[in-house]
Order: structure tokens, then C-alpha cells, then sequence
């Protein structure tokens, strides 16, 4: 199963909706399951860094099938997954990739978000994600 | 002078009507004056070789100011350009890639789509130029 | 707003009139607030690895829009932005890259200056953003 | 033998000042004889584009020791080092990258020049091969 291109616009839109309330100018990324980019928007005067933040985080993501905050922990020095981000062109491994399943709890995607606190990315990814139906 | 998300969505949603109406699946990309990237979407069942390919036409486009289809002669066997693809981390030449410029003349980004024939999708990034006020 | 070439030159010939009384040899790179490279300079004797390094810490500061140290406590193991120097084809994130504002308080680009101490570096990089008009 | 940086800077007053008689806005690089970074303008208005292009030309000049121009005829299709710009992170092998000479006749480096017609851009980078001393 994989996300459908209206499911990604339903994510953004609920992604930048939540990124305004926070007075927030966000960079919003969806991949689908296979990490590969479905939709994007960055939200006027952003930081342009960000842009590909957002994307390595929504790929992450999507790579090992859990949110970005879950690896935060296991890449830290001496933990088990330490300098992962060395792989696959890049990961970023602080919150803000979160992934996304269709109402039958199947994995279609993930959505990352980077433009403010890593606090505030990941609760417009988690606004972004209630989204998928 | 740099495009809007405003903007970019008004194209994006041009060049999706376009690429609809000749029953075609693309990848769009629109990118900033400065070649980043501002919007994109991956419409269902297109190639995800052409989303990559998107956003370099969108780039090659913004980062020499002129549509791709101006440079695919001359980057041709024994042309002035051959082989020019090699730098900024990947170009793409041949068309699909257009500027964007807004009332004034002012060139404000570029769009980039990927994923028919090039004829198709020159004329769908075309459909998308035309969409900016 | 972006620097010009000669704002650009400005900044390098106070930060090499700066690193030469510091006894150093330095690096030093100036970008456009889009983080593409405006001018630069290797001073002779300097460290050919500092060559990157300043250009990092220049385009590092732009794309932020923040000094390079400023980002050097949150990327710290445990911090919110550890291992952020994987994107964008690489970061640097200790200090010696500079904001460049001009007299109305705009970001037009930035300075990245390495080639000593990290202390001097950054010296170096706020003695050339000193010198915009 | 290398070349100094006041070698290099009087290699792009030089190449400068042929660009401002033709009336284009170049990129010039000045690399040493191991192709490292020396000195670098980017004139006002150029292409963003031919930055890459320009460190690439001057480069490729150092790294084989000859003007990307004498490599020009070899890499076309069916010459012997067709696509060899596939080496060294991207070689550039179309006219603009000059090899830099000391009174000796010793190669002390190159310079790389992009932003007009290959014929303008080695017309500049010639100019600027000239002042060095």
C-alpha cells in the first residue's frame, strides 16, 4: 500500500494549517513507503536549510518505519545506532519525520517537517498525519 | 524577486489540469529564482525516475534563466556545451524545464516536470508558466 | 537583497587585514543570502582541508540565517539538532560563519572564515561582516 | 611551485576587467597546480549556474594540466575519453579553463571562467592567465 497523491495534499494541508496556528514557516515533505517524494511545500520565508531537513526526515521515516523521535534515542555516542545518519545519501534522526498508515493501519508513507523547534516540527508532522484516512 | 507559495501552487495545480487533460502522469516541480526548492507534487502512478528529474529541469531552468528545450542544441556531441550536466550536482537539458516570470518580466523561479513524452512535458511546465500573475 | 561583489570584497579585505594581525592564515568565503559562493580567498600557507570549511560555515549561516555558533550548542549529543551537518550535502556547525546585514538590518549573505582556532575564525569572520555598508 | 594568492588576485583583476570589456558578468576560479581552491568572484548578475562551472573549468585545467579546450575534441563520442567527466566528483571540458604559467614556464595552477559563450569565457580566462608574473 502506498499513499495516494490526494491522501499527500490532505497531509500538507493539515501540516501548514497547524504551522500557521504556531506561527510557524514550515518546509513539509510526504514520501511514500519507499521513500520516494510525493509532495512538498515550504512555507513563505522558511529557512531554505530546511528544506532538505524535511525531506531526510520524511525519508527516514519512511526507511525504518518508525518516527524520527523513536531513533533520536538509539543514534546518540555509545548507543547502538550511533552515526547512522552516514547512510543512504544522509538521515536526519531528531524529531520531526513521522510516519503515516491508512485507517487499516498499513504504513503508506511518512511526513517530515523542519522549520522551527524540533517540539514544534513534530507536532505539525503529527497534525499532518492525523490527516490520512 | 522570488515566487510565492501562492504562486508555486498556481502552477502546480495549472500543470496538473494540463497533464490530466492529456491523460498523463507527472512529477512538477517549482523551485525559487535561487534554484531551491518551493512546491512539488508526484501525481498517481507516475515514474519515480522522473521525480528526481523534475526538480533538476526546475534547477537547470532557474539556475541559467532560460527553458531546458533552450539548451538541449547546444549541449549536443561537438555543441558548445557538451557534457555540461556534470556540474551543480546534476542537470538536466532537454525540455521540460520553464522559467517563471512574474507581470513585471521579473524571472521568479522555475517549474519543472518529468514523467511523457518531452513534448508532453514541456507543454505541461508551460501550462504551469502560464498560471503566474 | 543580496550582497554585491564589491560589499562581497569589502568583507574579505577586512577579514584578511584582521587575519593578518592575528598572525593567522586564513579561508575565507563570502555567499549571497541564497548561499551561493560571491567571492573567496586562500591565504597562502593556509590549510587547503579549510578550503570547505569556510565555504560550509558561509552557506551554513546563510541558508539559517543565524552565526554558525549559534548553532554549535544545539547540535551537541543530546541536543535537539545532533548530526543536522548531514544535510545539505554538509554542514558546519562550530563557529566561524557570519551573518552579512545591511544598514537596514537585512540578511544579504554571509562570511565563513577557517584556517585557525575556532575562537580566531570567528574573529576573522565578524572583523569582514564589519565592513558591509 | 604553487601559486600565491597575490598571483591569483591579479589573475582575476585581469580576467575581470576583459569580462567588464565584453560586457558579460563572469565567474571566475583561480585554483592551484593541485587544483585547490585559491581565489573566486562571482560578477554581479551572472548566472548562479556557471559558479560550479567555473571552479570545475579550472579544476579539470590543473588536474590534466592542459585548457579544457585541447580536451574539448578528445571526449566527444567515439574519441578516446568520452565521458571521462564522470571522474574526480565532475570534470568540466569545454573552453574557459586556462592553465596558469610562472616566468619559468613552471604550471602554477589554472583559472576557470563561466557566464558567457564558451569563446568569451576563454577570452576572459586567457586575459587573466596573462597577468601573472
Amino acid at each position: 500500500m502506498n499513499i495516494t497523491l490526494e491522501q499527500a495534499e490532505s497531509v500538507i494541508a493539515a501540516a501548514k494549517k497547524q504551522a500557521t496556528e504556531l506561527k510557524t514557516k514550515m518546509n513539509i515533505a510526504v514520501v511514500d513507503s519507499g521513500s520516494n517524494l510525493i509532495a512538498f511545500v515550504h512555507m513563505d520565508g522558511g529557512w531554505i536549510g530546511s528544506v532538505d531537513i524535511s525531506v531526510k526526515k520524511a525519508k527516514t521515516a519512511a526507511w525504518f518505519q518508525m518516527d524520527t523521535k523513536a531513533l533520536t534515542p538509539l543514534v546518540q555516542p555509545g548507543q547502538p545506532l550511533f552515526n547512522i545518519e552516514h547512510s543512504n545519501g544522509g538521515l536526519i534522526t531528531f524529531p520531526g519525520g513521522v510516519i503515516l498508515k491508512n485507517s487499516s493501519g498499513e504504513i503508506i508513507g511518512a511526513v517530515g517537517v523542519s522549520g522551527s523547534t524540533v517540539e514544534d516540527d513534530h507536532t505539525v508532522a503529527e497534525a499532518g498525519a492525523g490527516a490520512v484516512k
